[in-house]
């Protein structure tokens, strides 16, 4: 299997998220780290691509020049994709020029700032065919696969019932570091903090377990630190189409909490419960059975977890190998493209453009009812 | 220690929570059974009383005949109090009555239908002097009291969030049993379903372990059964008096769940974790320090979570020895009005009239503000 | 139903044992306490029995006196049955001389000192027809009957392999306390410390739920606190009839732990798991199917396991309740052999003569194996 | 930084353990793979090879003609390293060769058949100095880097107390693949099955976290499955020098369990337990205090246990990133030695030759003394 060969921007040696996108992206040996801009300086970045082993040509000091020089090499040996790990401020601007000039594009997530960039880009997507993935990470979790294959099968029954938070304790404080100062400063986060920057995987989480589309919400944001300017911390009602109701919490001053992502989805026959932290762990509580703990690779799970796992059940995996789950499923629909192949459906499960958009349509929607003071704002969103 | 006499109203033989009353009253051995008036008919009520080992002349047809026939007695063979524990809409006349002739009272909750009904009962209680408990029984466990004391301590710093939740999936079919029947008829049940029925069991939880005071919320009631009248499912967002936000859940249709009462407070340095399934362990989380998990009994512990156990650390105490908790509170204030001793306040700590009255005022702000269009519904409640 | 007659020796206000038995046996309402001679001395034996409610008449000094001040009363008003809760060397003489003279007797244990006196006692029983029981409280633990019924049922397979553990840390350091001084005396202790006080627990819970026969043993006995005369901490390779292997693990000095009474049994089809601490909860593992978690009363339990819970699922009962199981279970025995009835075998589910003295035999092997050179040490016991 | 150069010898392309140490070595980007011998036929090694992105060159038929050809390359082109993840039977010649020949070596273990041919490995590489590794990956978790400084700061005290268990129950039945078949091969696997493979998994934990050496051991191993030639199960008591005494348990039919390995440590002031099947969670139980959850990466943690993560806290890594851990450790030590510099031991933080020795004599002497009758078996080991 030949390579496929990645390019970034964002993700200098300091930053958390573009280490993370790089060790997912290499842990099945199948792509190559050929091509960089990797910080907001052209000195910063191209030492550090230079120090990630780039070669100096392909070290670049801009995301611009990197999009030109790719574009001036023979097509075989340009860049098969960019990952785009910036701030959000910058996620638009570079992903639709590279998805404009045909390149396969990772972003990471919230997708963009606006719906109306979230557009733009769907329309550049679909204009020129490219593969556009974005790290909603979690969804990439064998367990998480295992409990959408439960609710789209029918297991539970109709959903009545969903509680999905996202609770972290790394902002309670005042925070003076690289990873706060961004997503707490609207120029680059966007119009919302806690529930732009982690109620955002919430959401999705939701979406792609259950497929259940959001009639209405109705928010209430917070920002407790004196002086921060986005929320930190949010409270969300939720009701789907079809008369599914539910709770989203997100926020970033649950004091003494780290990465606590859980979600419950509630059927007319049982429910299910699953939390990050414990990630290989999906319980399942059908009414008038034992309880079920379900774990990684065994035999009784549906395909599309069994081929979440990359070892042995009681060999746990976990948050490095579901973010390379994304990028597992992003490459084989890039490799597709390149040989003129079609991929059945299930065969594309990642996190695509369209679940970013709806995820900025999400975060705008929850701005807009929690200031409010009607009860329910709309959130229908529908594929452009 | 001489013991006290109870007499009971409702808890015939196969009514759950009568037995229930039954086990907690007796666990200490401070607390006699001699009075009863257990059924809805005379007969059954004679018949149940005798069985459970009730003198013939205190086996009671009614309460009505109870309460003449205790206080026709001598004063020192009358019953100390009386436990009301027929479905809800017996609570008021009979506790009032009760409370009016002098009688101590020990209820169930939720305390009454409306809050012009708690009102009369304060006002009996505050004329007569009498105990007046209320079986919120969780706040009887030794881990949710040594909660309220770090809470109240200042150990969190102060409290910002809320989490409170009251998960049960039993009534998520269509249940034909004496249990379910009145809890879904509004005219024994009152005006809300799972939120009158365990979501006053959650906000008195809350309102235990913080102190802080409801200022508004905003309630989404559903009935998912078909053809049920009152509410088996509810998802409020709170706001509290001083700043702090909550989300409370409560739900009967959340399949799979037992008895899923859990709360999470979170202040500025840390926060708490309490699930009643696991009483036992009160998990701790400061911020930058290893997680505690808290277990009953043991020297670190305060005193009122110290006095709330019976048997040393590792044996595990219960549902049954939380509810005997609130009797063995209500008693020793019984005691002390018999003896004319004035008890400490701290010694004072079983849920009271009060509680019941505020449980009353947010099950009706509850229903009123899943019935508004507007987000938000004023909830603070005052003692008379 | 009529209650039946409790008298005590042993137990006194500050003993915990004797309290523990108490509560357990008023929990049903089915027994009343009308006898004692509760210390060592016979003022405080009077003292304690009038301060526990006791009739000053009934309030005896020793033991032998309440046997015969019971013996001297009409046959109706005697007691029906004598709880032993003493230190251990105080068990056979007390026993054995209710159980000759026709009383039913509830034992602490280990049963007895020697495998001599049990042998006597079982004499005694055979000879008077007596109910005799053992308060080996943990096989009343709703899970643990689950856990047998499944065993028995083959649900496992034929049993390979059984590791028991019970780990406490409270004689870690010299402790000077009632507790603590007796169950480190060999007078009143027996011949081991730890096997014998909670070694026996776990032996017992073996048998309980497996059925097995010891064939062999290969104990690791030792004091390690300074001074101490018995051993505090032991490891036992166990070898059972018909092949199956396992591991028994007893230990006070195991700090940090507070009462970790552990059982895991494993068969050709899988295995369970089940902690006292957590006792709700009974893990079942099956090769290639989910873990199962079962709770008590719910419906897919056996019938052995529901009876033995009072309320509904997810209302936890611990410790005292599955205490007062064993009084339930000789209780239904006693008036059974009162009225002259013949209960079914699956109605008698509590620990007998029989379970206390295996218990005794186990103990005396144990040491002896801890002293030998050999591997090996021959450890069947048969029903004399 | 410049990669190392690493060549393979097994793990071809159906081999579990290859693609484990190629994910757990590419994981750092500091590793290149570079050549290889990965099979045991010259054809399906080359194809293998190459399947796997080797150059053809440099894909090799046997092990032999890939110490011949990376010997005949100019020094600078040479692999720095070879990885040894063949059946147990040839890590001796591969390792043995290749250490003599000036070659760094990373082997799987147990590192050898006999404690002859470990002999010869420690002076192999004692005379060339080269490094040597042994993946007992388990030592590369985080949380057990803090339980090893926990024990060796003296937080507990002196230790008294060990419990190590691996429960696997793969081989509960017949199994016929692969895996199981050189496993169960005593020409292949050794004199030992489930003591050897996972068994000495067990005793390196010990050993690593609390640095005591066994003194004697009795053992008792079974082989369950009809038909089988090695243990399939094994149950051993553990004496250590100083005094501490232990338990450990290797079992591969333990029917339901996954991959079951754990670890307790009990000292005079407290113990710890650490379960690797949530390998995040260290709990440390101190007498008098309340139970500690330590989790990876946070700032109360020990240096080493900080340094054994990549991401945030909450964000969990599992087996791989811990495999990574040996290979991260291993990749330092070489590059020290090419660079001829030396490491200070606290950087040394992997396991070696030595290690892999001991392991071996552990499990000779664990097979004597199965076949024994007598009591204990001298177990003491000290570096040649």
């Amino acid at each position: 299997m030949t390579k496929l060969k990645m390019g970034m921007v964002g993700g200098g040696k300091d930053a958390f998220i573009g280490a993370v996108h790089r060790m997912a992206a290499f842990l099945d040996s199948q792509i190559d780290f050929v091509a960089g801009a990797l910080s907001s300086t052209p000195e910063r970045s191209k030492a550090s691509g230079i120090e990630l082993g780039l070669a100096e040509s392909r070290s670049y000091g801009t995301w611009e020049e990197m999009l030109a020089g790719e574009l001036a090499l023979p097509e075989d040996e340009r860049i098969d994709f960019v990952s785009v790990v910036t701030p959000n401020h910058m996620h638009f601007p570079v992903a639709h020029a590279f998805a404009e000039a045909g390149f396969n594009v990772i972003s990471d997530k919230p997708l963009v700032h606006t719906s109306e960039q979230a557009d733009q880009l769907i329309a550049a997507v679909e204009k020129t065919g490219v593969v556009f993935a974005v790290t909603y990470n979690y969804s990439g979790y064998p367990m998480v696969k295992e409990a959408r294959h439960l609710v789209h099968s029918g297991y539970f029954g109709k959903v009545r019932k969903v509680i999905v938070e996202y609770n972290q304790g790394w902002l309670a404080g005042e925070v003076a570091n690289k990873q706060a100062d961004w997503r707490t400063d609207p120029a680059k986060s966007g119009v919302a903090g806690a529930v732009g920057d982690i109620g955002s995987h919430a959401e999705q989480l939701v979406s792609y377990v259950t497929g259940l589309e959001l009639d209405s919400l109705c928010a209430d944001l917070t920002a407790f630190v004196p002086g921060r300017q986005l929320d930190d911390d949010g409270n969300l009602l939720l009701r789907f189409e079809g008369g599914a109701r539910g709770v989203l919490v997100a926020s970033q001053i649950s004091a003494g909490e780290e990465n606590g992502l859980s979600l419950r989805v509630y059927g007319e026959k049982g429910g299910l419960e699953w939390h990050q932290e414990r990630p290989t762990e999906l319980l399942v509580k059908m009414t008038g059975e034992p309880e079920q703990v379900r774990r990684p690779n065994n035999p009784y799970l549906s395909d599309a977890a069994k081929n979440a796992s990359r070892i042995p059940p009681g060999h746990p995996e976990a948050f490095l190998e579901a973010f390379a789950n994304v990028y597992r499923g992003a490459a084989a629909a890039m490799r597709a493209r390149k040989e003129g192949a079609t991929l059945p459906d299930d065969a594309l499960d990642f996190p695509t453009v369209y679940d970013g958009a709806r995820g900025v349509h999400f975060i705008e929607k929850t701005v807009a009812s929690s200031q409010s003071l009607e009860k329910w704002t709309e959130t229908r969103w529908r594929r452009p």
